[in-house]
């Protein structure tokens, strides 16, 4: 037998529903229902979830007066498995109503909400209120009796429970049997959840049939690691110049990178740099003989988007180094920069996919008043079809070499329609691709591209370092945009050194790696960073001797055995994050409360009927976010998330010391940001 | 000419536009839109907007990269009116871009929002900082020159117009011409001006044809009284007995609603009252000899919905006492309970409409365990057509006695459906129909019903009473529901008298009054509260002796002599609604601030462009919301709302005590709730 597609604790056996008649001359349906969930306010793009998301479906819906209605959630897997799970109401007062669904198959599911009269539920609520109170006692137990008869007819149901019901039925009848101990057969659980799972429907009304995407695992899950590999295995030669690393070398690093737990290595662009107007060291304009550029000013006369830079080697040793990472069980991801060196063969053969200026030159990228005099930006408006064909050979051609990932360079300033066709294209295709947007942009624009295709955004993460802030971010990324935006929680990249890192001290960076790697399932760290690298270029908010302009040789070894390195840190974090699945969820994360300014505290659960093992798993992350000082104060849980009651205790292992505490719902806690800035308290099971 | 039907400082002259060839296989348009508003959350419904309704017509646009664009509202009146309006970007940083239009033709009106590349806009802004710069001048010039080409091309342009334009590009080409000059031609105001009213547009996107109902004024704007007219001139005779008032000893009582300034006088049901089961006072369940009973018990022998209670009159009476309120400018509105007593001739003629029991009877109205035995509702599921034809009947019955207002009572207890048709077919065949939704219900049914077409709700006002509960309360009901929700503030039903009134004493009853008077363009009140009745039955929230359940004598002229009636007060109250339009309007009531945890402070603007007089109108409304104090505070304002720049004075008089002060941004206030606890303060024009 195929296994189920999905895990829930909401499923109940598949039947078919057979709508009311509603009237056609409304928009309202007889049971209305409003705001489905998953869904996406930017426009009529599909929301998404990747393989093993537990993903909340919700829907608002209610009926006139005061009987009960009941909700449920009609699934269609990929592969056609068809399933049925009920909805539980929120209870919130705002009429919401959810089942929780792992989904463990790739591609689009279809899925419904119907509503309908609960006639158990109405019964069953005023018949035990006027049996107690002794009004009209006979006549609600005749009216159950005619439910109860009209269930136990019901072909579908176990005989077992057909049994039951016409045995309780033939009892609300009794005349023998006292309002007592009929009241007992009125409220029995048993019968409770035979109607639960095949409820007596009245009023059937069933809403859209909606669409969702779900993605790959690597899509909403990972450890991303970025180094450039002209630095990963340079060296300075006699004369004081430095001989580019190449992919050859940078190989040598990846067992490293693997023994630190990471999952995605992500590499600037490979590709030729351009020679004219070519940046120098910490962005100058004139480069001194063996300054390498940037990466990003692509394309020279040894090739454009789909070559090798001769310096790193060739496309085979580029497939050797895909192949060598995967052996480590990293996958490579590629930067996918759109825009074009000078001397990048696209100028000469298409320069219609740039802009011409009246003076017969092509405009360079700039920020008025500011050029950037070694990129061209393209023109993505002059020749589209011709464009578009370019960028999908390039994007083929680099999938042809073993490479599923692309982080988007700067994809905010390309039309947002382009990469709605891109990702659509390429993943119809190969729907194992996955694009990362890096887009720091304003909010509309940085979500629609997560709308309209990106598997994965940066966010504004690296800005968001107060407890306050951290509360409504990390919130609003697992329960305001999660059903289309997937963050990465990048700590730093070549282009963002926070002043919170330069000025925080170490302490900065294990805060800054504990709450990435615990807050979201996916976050990324750019090689430095675990050397505590926290000098930015006076004025800026890069490093200094930035590695985009020169090469950066790092003693990683000596470092660990110098005790300078955080990379030990980060292993653990990555075991941790292997260990926990609640930590490779999106939308579990709870917010919950101290009584200090800085000492955050958020939780991540999954239950145990959507968890992989079977068992349920809780971590309670507490942060002192201020890096420079020692905190005491009282956190306060609402331990209900993790089916503790309040006032209740349980046993808490910190998972990076290894001590243990008996907690509750109010609990002291220390946090030393010299030593243990954060606690990762895992919640273990109760008896 | 026939005159425009709209008010907008935003229009432009009417050209089309002609799209951008979209790429046909995306669904993201070149320059994204979305979350277009005026907009529904609740289903497919059309928003709406009454006759003079300043409108905030709303977009998300945005496009990649950095150059400028530019939005536009199409506009189409349901005569077929066409205008276009230029949004504004709000710069909030969520590329949100509005245009306010007051509209003011009843019907369905179409919108549309049209995005492009604002091809003026993004040279200005690179010319600018280059040409100052010295960066790319003459290639910045020539480009402005050939834009100016263009535009001067235009024959849609007026003559003077091109001339400029053509005379400028002339200037930007000229070498004697230095940079410094040229300069000041690319910030010329009136070049802005002339392509801020014909853009030159590229990369033009159409946003989808959306509509916009617009109801009759009164559906949105208006002081509603409500009085039972058999409490108006019953008489107590000398046996002790209470005679009825009639529709003709009621109508003695029109002149002083009147002169309270009244627009609509609402009675509860007029019909004939069960005798089965009625209700004695105090909602009692033994009625004495000579209680009338509740109005809402309807039908008895002597008729049901159709018919007019014998003690009140006749239908001649009744149609006499309609005529009698018009000549004072008052509307009749009239309750439609959809509910039955047990003698009602529904009940014998369509037991269908009702719900039997196994037992052959009919079910009472119910919340179990408690029966309301005098009242059956009726079952919207067994006989739907003939249900919708019997209300259709009784209402189109009413309309033919002059009624065009409707208070529903309960509709949250009928099918939402139902609604949706029965307002929708009133109004097809008469649109200044208004009906008025009594759902104290959760929000999303409240909502609902009013997304499904009723022209006016009760809402949660009367227990929202603390400055932080109001703050929200009405900046959500201006800001977050307008579009399909229009709130009725009734400061008292005969259902309600909270604990606010019941403990507040007078002052109570002045700052409520005030509140619903200024903050929302539709506001009520209940015949006795101008007396401070507050006394409630205990346990209840509702006076005690009820209206509902007996006759009610009031010594009305009396109270005014002795000096204890607040009806100059509410007098005062609806003059100033008159003389002043922002007090008309719903969704220009903005938040201010005051450092004191009771003095709640809000304004309402119109801006001249779209005010009926072509003249700004400014209310400043400040409350003491606790009645038991005297309160001095500093209240603190964004005065740019109606155009005042921070820290400058402006003159303000106090609409209630004619006093006179001059304001700024922070100003001082001293409020006493015992002799005037709120300031309604007009700002003087500036000159």
């Amino acid at each position: 037998m195929r296994s189920r597609p999905w895990r829930s604790a909401s499923a109940i056996p598949v039947r078919a529903a057979r709508p009311w008649q509603s009237e056609r001359d409304t928009v309202t349906p007889r049971v209305p229902q409003a705001l489905p969930s998953p869904s996406v306010p930017w426009g009529p793009y599909r929301p998404k979830a990747f393989e093993g998301e537990v993903v909340p479906f919700r829907v608002t819906a209610f009926r006139e007066g005061h009987d009960r209605i009941g909700a449920q959630l009609r699934l269609f897997s990929p592969s056609g498995d068809e399933s049925l799970h009920r909805l539980v109401a929120l209870e919130d007062g705002f009429d919401r109503w959810e089942a929780e669904v792992a989904l463990l198959e790739q591609g689009v599911w279809r899925f419904r909400f119907e509503a309908f009269a609960d006639d158990f539920a109405t019964w069953e609520h005023a018949a035990s209120l006027k049996i107690a109170a002794g009004v009209d006692a006979a006549l609600m137990r005749e009216l159950g009796a005619v439910l109860f008869d009209g269930a136990g007819a019901e072909k579908s149901r176990p005989a077992a429970q057909r049994g039951v019901l016409a045995g309780a039925a033939r009892l609300l009848r009794d005349p023998t049997v006292d309002d007592v101990e009929a009241l007992a057969t009125v409220e029995d659980p048993a019968i409770a959840e035979y109607f639960r799972e095949r409820p007596l429907m009245s009023l059937v009304t069933l809403g859209d049939d909606l669409d969702l995407l779900v993605e790959r695992e690597r899509a909403g899950v990972g450890a991303w690691y970025e180094f450039f590999p002209r630095s990963e295995g340079a060296k300075r030669l006699k004369d004081g110049t430095i001989k580019s690393g190449t992919f050859r070398t940078a190989m040598k690093r990846l067992p490293a990178v693997a023994a630190m737990g990471f999952d995605v290595l992500y590499l600037p662009p490979i590709h030729p740099i351009g020679t004219e107007n070519r940046k120098g060291r910490n962005n100058t304009l004139d480069p001194q003989p063996g300054d390498p550029g940037s990466p990003w000013a692509i394309g020279s006369e040894a090739g454009g988007h789909d070559t090798v830079h001769p310096d790193l080697g060739t496309l085979a040793d580029f497939r050797a180094f895909v192949r060598a990472a995967r052996a480590e069980g990293i996958e490579v991801a590629l930067d996918l920069a759109l825009q074009a060196a000078p001397d990048h063969p696209w100028v000469t053969e298409h320069p219609e996919w740039f802009t011409t200026l009246p003076d017969g030159s092509i405009a360079y990228a700039e920020n008025p008043p500011k050029k950037y005099q070694d990129i061209y930006p393209v023109n993505f408006d002059n020749d589209p079809d011709g464009i578009r064909a370019e960028v999908l050979r390039v994007v083929r051609h680099w999938i042809a070499q073993g490479v599923k990932v692309f982080r988007v360079d700067n994809p905010h300033t390309k039309p947002l329609q382009f990469w709605e066709w891109l990702i659509r294209e390429v993943n119809t295709a190969d729907p194992d691709v996955v694009f990362l947007a890096e887009a720091f942009t304003r909010p509309a624009p940085l979500q629609s591209l997560a709308a309209a295709g990106f598997q994965q955004s940066y966010t504004y993460f690296t800005w968001r370092n107060t407890k306050t802030e951290l509360e409504d971010f990390l919130s609003g990324l697992a329960h305001d945009t999660a059903d289309f935006l997937r963050p990465n929680l990048f700590v730093n990249t070549p282009d963002i050194l926070t002043e919170y890192l330069q000025f925080g001290g170490r302490p900065a960076y294990r805060i800054r790696a504990a709450i990435a790697a615990t807050a979201a399932p996916t976050y990324g760290v750019y090689a430095g960073y675990e050397l505590y690298e926290n000098v930015a270029r006076p004025g800026s908010e890069e490093n200094i001797d930035n590695e985009k302009y020169e090469y950066k040789l790092r003693d990683w070894a000596g470092a660990v055995e110098r005790g300078d390195s955080l990379a030990p840190y980060i292993a653990q974090l990555n075991e941790i994050r292997r260990a926990h699945p609640a930590l490779r969820q999106l939308r579990n994360l709870s917010v919950h409360w101290s009584d200090d300014d800085a000492i955050l505290v958020y939780a991540k659960h999954l239950e145990a009927a959507v968890s992989p093992d079977g068992r349920a798993d809780t971590v309670i992350v507490v942060v002192n976010t201020d890096p420079h000082s020692v905190r005491q104060t009282m956190v306060h849980l609402d331990t209900r998330v993790w089916g503790v009651a309040p006032g209740e205790p349980y046993e808490v292992e910190d998972l990076v010391t290894g001590a243990r505490w008996t907690w509750s719902d109010h609990n002291y806690v220390m946090l030393d940001a010299f030593t243990e800035p954060v606690h990762i308290l895992h919640v273990k099971e109760q008896r």
